[in-house]
């Protein structure tokens, strides 16, 4: 999962969640459906009469055009999430299916010119284009720190410290920020995955599922799982252009469905019939959907309302309607940023642990074993066939290192040159340091990602946030400053072990790394372009775009921004009790994810995840009731077959996001043109609606 | 079905339909699963070893106190869909499972106190019982004669014309009436059933649903059917259930769901969310439901909207507004009794001419062998072991011929003293006209019943008003003669038709005549008071009842105060061209169902039924759109998985029928203490729901 909050998860894995320990990721992607190890003696074997082609003709034109088009839907899909409430799901089930699908259909359809077969190579490079254009759109801070400079949330005192959303800048920023991760990843490939032997769980079970695809039993099941999906997403499109008819004015249509009476309506509690985070509980853990339902009843049921009654004592009403943050909203974000942050930095030291304890020992023994984790690692010793052709393959085509590091300083200098010239807060010395730290962070991201599967890209980036914006000051506009280093340090640390991921992936599909990197290059690029264009469609499409309770309320960028204010102004800006109740949170985060992981594994999918209890802080748990449901479906499904859940819940689940996701497209398209829906579904107490109909029947 | 319109289908059929030809009905019955009769070579060899109990010990305490359990719900089903559409579906797989059922329960609780197992015969007991009782919510006439009378419905010259229900006369009314018909069967009995073998198809069919139960196989399937209609139920109950929050106002709640959009919703088409037609959409044949909505479409879609621009010209809209049916209702009302009546008499000529045809070759013959569809029939001379034993236990306990012509002459001279002192319009002369006549009536309704499934008792109730209105004339209140004609005229052959059905069900599962007669005496006694009380109870609560649009319209009340007044009037009272076009009516329903007959049986399938076309005219398509819901999810069903969706689709759709239909119970309870919905979910169109909110938030 992604949710801005804290780590980031790459889209390769076969099910995101969040909290698991390492090496418990791969069984679980086992579990639900891959085509799993232990199925085949050897996965080489079963390709090996089949002749792995060159790295240039792994980089086909269809690949790249399929590419295209998965990029663009999935980048509406990740932006859609991104803008909503911040949690992405994993959809690599979904990417991957359809990269078959189309890549099937276009061979079938063309088969007439063209004879190239579709081998997992090409399969896997479609994967990596994909995932590098997309993950801009979540890396590319739209639902983050970039949308937090605009003035929509600048309130207050920092009501002039801001920097609108323009087409131009934000696609000049992130051609100067995103290739530089890219760059550095090429020298820690070979160390990650053909020395280390790191497991890469999300990259490996994308791996078996593009493997799958490509034996003849798995591409019937694929075949079938395409089907599902298909359904599933008409399904999921239908019923949001269903929906659409009946949104025509402000808190209209299903959105405002009081499901659970009107009161909990207003505390943000009721089921807003969204198929897309209905798919998101299917995808999710159980934990996960619980632990979100936990924090919304904790904190909407509870917390809020006491508080609420404290006005005039703990926070002044008059001063919360000049500035938000002054009212009952700051506990909401502050409270929810410090469960986010002392999670994160329970996670980040653990991860780090893990990391040094684990380079420690390797560079000690100076073996081939991987230490951590060792038992669970799919490669083991007596699979050498799979293993030599595998490192003879990802060895064959290399990328050359003065390539890659004349690269980085190449890039890194251009950078450090032009930004100050985009965010003149944000001064040449502040990107300097930030591209001389960076290259261990994102080497520390990779390694720990590789063997826990978490990556903390957005904590390195909220490191950067609170460094830059007190260095920078308030004076001297340093929430931009901090932001815009966010943005810096977060794209490189995010790429970095989102492509090494990839990398494994290949290595396990025997993709060169030199179609791979290009792949990558191109699917950068592409995201580049798109992601910024896809934002651009709905800021404009949306006329009360980033504001609460809207249906784009863009909710991790006011905590973005709240946390820049903090960092520059100190915690002076809080209202009364909210410091002492963030310690409070803070460390109930540590102690929470501190007993989760003393509690064995069977214990702690009772224990809710710190982490997931903070969305629904300051959003409400409405999507929570989605994501329960989501899950009640599945434990359902399960319950009556569970091989037919297994299988096929994974696609169902991306059938439901996917369709609701690109019902975006055309929805924000129709708002631009100015096409509003028609009807009105109205919710109003009962006497409210005499009210309204003594006014609209004056007669009767 | 039991459309107040047309013919009446006892409950006691496995499929409820309209526009099969004789002996069709039986193979529909055994296809939707029922114990068929190809499965067992002689059922009467499986019950062998089991002895038949005596004809008191057929009647236990625990099966009358299972019958009124079940008449008091079943009342309120059936009362509920006669007052909403008028379309009443077979409940007997409903009945015979829950009296299995809760038998079942009863011994099981009790199993410590009582020693007597539960027989078929038992069962049975309970099934007439509450047929007998159920029927009554039916002919007592509440959705329509009955209504009819009442000052709601009064308008124009006959404003002054009507008596309003009150629980005092009509539970006398029902005492006088309803015994007679069950006197008058006693004598068919034996003519019926032993010498002239009629089918009876739904009597049949129950049988068999009844003899399968009682062995090991079917009671395991009778287990999985109860634990299907028991989660439909509980679904379809709490759907009900939360519906109800949202309908806090007129217009408001799911009713008001404008599905296609809020003309489509004006031209009364849409989804209206009700799990009890979605499952009577289940049970009809397709056709029924298809014709439904074709003709909804063609009334509201095409015709109306086209008269509609005539006001001026064929109608005028200013005496409209005093007498509604010198405007459009006058079209809906009178079009569709065109249509009723045009099938109505199309089927009554019909089924006379079989009847007639089949008994002169029966008594030429003077055979032993049904004469028509007796290739159909389940009895065949081979299986003369069930023949035999059954033929013997029939014949056993009887019930003396005196006894009954003794009772039903002492009855009707009672209703004829006493019926013109609660209707002082109705004069002792027609009641005994009517008594007179009625017999034979009520002998061709059992036959024609036995021959083809279809009971003509409505359209003999119709002959009833016409006639008796006419001879009274207007100015003796002949109005109301001539609604309380019909409802003599309807308990009789109704009736009549009705238990000779029981009698053929207790015929095949040898259960004595006597303790069937007992039985109905009881079930009979029972409804008389159960559906006056629980027509009481809606008619109390609900306070818009009866008028249009709103939750309990009683269509049928009004056709038939319409068609009272024709009788009495003559057309005067319509307004231009209504005649001409009902000419055109009456003779298309007429050439419809000839088509249908000559098409042959494969080509019918796809011609749609007039009578079931009629019902929507006057209120409107919305329950077809249910209906075909229901049959698209049984299309879908049956296409997936056949042997499961014969299994348990009719256990399906009775649970959906019965939760929301028992949902009345506690809704009628909440209105009568005064409780009303807190929310209204209201549509509106954009521009109206900005002059709303422009109302609610003046400020903003």
């Amino acid at each position: 999962m992604n949710d801005n909050g804290g780590r980031r998860r790459r889209d390769g894995v076969g099910i995101p969640d969040e909290g698991y320990g390492p090496g418990e990721e791969y069984d679980n992607g086992k579990e639900r459906g891959m085509a799993g190890e232990d199925e085949v003696e050897s996965i080489e074997k079963i390709f090996a009469s089949q002749e792995v082609p060159s790295w240039k003709s792994q980089l086909t034109f269809r690949a790249f055009a399929v590419s295209l088009l998965l990029s663009v839907a999935f980048s509406f899909i990740v932006m859609k999430l991104n803008l909503t409430t911040g949690i992405i799901p994993s959809l690599n089930v979904a990417a991957g299916l359809l990269g078959y699908f189309f890549v099937k259909t276009w061979t079938s359809l063309f088969s007439r010119f063209v004879a190239v077969p579709f081998t997992r190579q090409e399969n896997t490079v479609i994967q990596t284009c994909v995932v590098a254009s997309s993950g801009i759109a979540f890396s590319g801070g739209f639902g983050s720190y970039l949308f937090a400079m605009s003035d929509t949330l600048a309130t207050g005192p920092d009501a002039n410290v801001f920097k609108n959303p323009s087409l131009s800048w934000i696609i000049g920023f992130l051609f100067l920020v995103s290739f530089l991760g890219l760059l550095s990843v090429v020298p820690l490939r070979k160390i990650m995955i053909v020395d280390f032997k790191l497991t890469y769980p999300s990259g490996t079970a994308t791996a078996y599922l593009i493997n799958s695809f490509h034996t003849p039993k798995g591409a019937k099941l694929a075949k079938k799982q395409v089907k599902e999906l298909g359904k599933f997403f008409s399904i999921s499109f239908l019923w949001a252009f269903f929906k659409w008819f009946f949104g025509g004015g402000k808190d209209c249509g299903f959105d405002a469905f009081p499901t659970f009476g009107l009161e909990a309506h207003e505390k943000r509690f009721y089921f807003d019939f969204s198929a897309t985070y209905v798919g998101v509980g299917m995808i999710c853990p159980y934990i996960i959907n619980i632990s979100v339902l936990v924090g919304g009843i904790i904190s909407w049921g509870l917390m809020w309302p006491l508080i609420e009654k404290r006005a005039g004592e703990w926070w002044d009403p008059m001063a919360a309607k000049i500035e938000d943050m002054r009212g009952i909203k700051g506990y909401m974000v502050f409270l929810g940023i410090a469960l986010i942050l002392g999670d994160g930095l329970y996670n980040f030291l653990k991860v780090l642990s893990i990391t040094l304890h684990a380079m420690y020992q390797q560079f000690r023994k100076r073996e081939n074993v991987l230490p951590v984790a060792s038992d669970s690692s799919p490669e083991s010793s007596e699979r050498s066939f799979d293993e030599q052709r595998r490192t003879q393959m990802f060895l064959k085509d290399q990328i050359p290192y003065w390539f890659a590091i004349t690269g980085y300083v190449a890039l890194a200098a251009l950078a450090t040159g032009l930004l100050p010239t985009i965010f003149p807060q944000l001064k040449w010395y502040y990107v300097l340091v930030i591209y001389i730290i960076a290259p261990p962070l994102a080497f520390c991201n990779a390694y720990g990602c590789g063997l826990t599967d978490w990556s903390l890209a957005s904590t390195y980036g909220k490191l950067a946030i609170f460094l830059i914006g007190a260095w920078a000051g308030s004076a001297h506009g340093g929430i931009i400053a901090g932001l815009a280093a966010c943005g810096v340090m977060m794209n490189i640390v995010s790429t970095a072990s989102d492509l090494t991921q990839d990398f494994k992936t290949g290595y396990l599909t025997l993709a060169s790394p030199r179609s791979m990197f290009i792949s990558q290059v191109i699917g950068t690029a592409m995201g580049c372009v798109i992601s910024p264009c896809v934002f651009w469609i709905f800021y404009k499409a949306f006329k009360d775009f980033g504001v609460e309770k809207s249906a784009y309320p863009v909710p991790y960028a006011t905590i973005y921004r709240s946390m820049a204010r903090v960092g520059v102004e100190g915690f002076s800006s809080l209202p009364k009790n909210c410091l002492n109740l963030c310690y409070g949170f803070f460390a109930a985060a540590i102690v929470i994810n501190g007993i989760r992981d003393l509690a064995g594994k069977k214990r702690a999918r009772f224990i809710p995840i710190p982490m997931a209890m903070a969305i629904p802080f300051y959003i409400g748990s409405y999507f929570a009731i989605d994501m329960c449901l989501g899950s009640l479906i599945l434990f359902l499904w399960e319950r009556v077959n569970k091989a037919k859940a297994d299988a096929f819940a994974p696609a169902v689940a991306s059938g439901l996001i996917c369709g609701e996701g690109i019902w975006s497209l055309p929805s924000s398209v129709i708002a631009l043109a100015g096409v509003k829906p028609p009807i009105c579904m109205k919710f109003l107490s009962r006497a409210t609606n005499e009210r309204v109909d003594a006014f609209l029947n004056p007669g009767s």
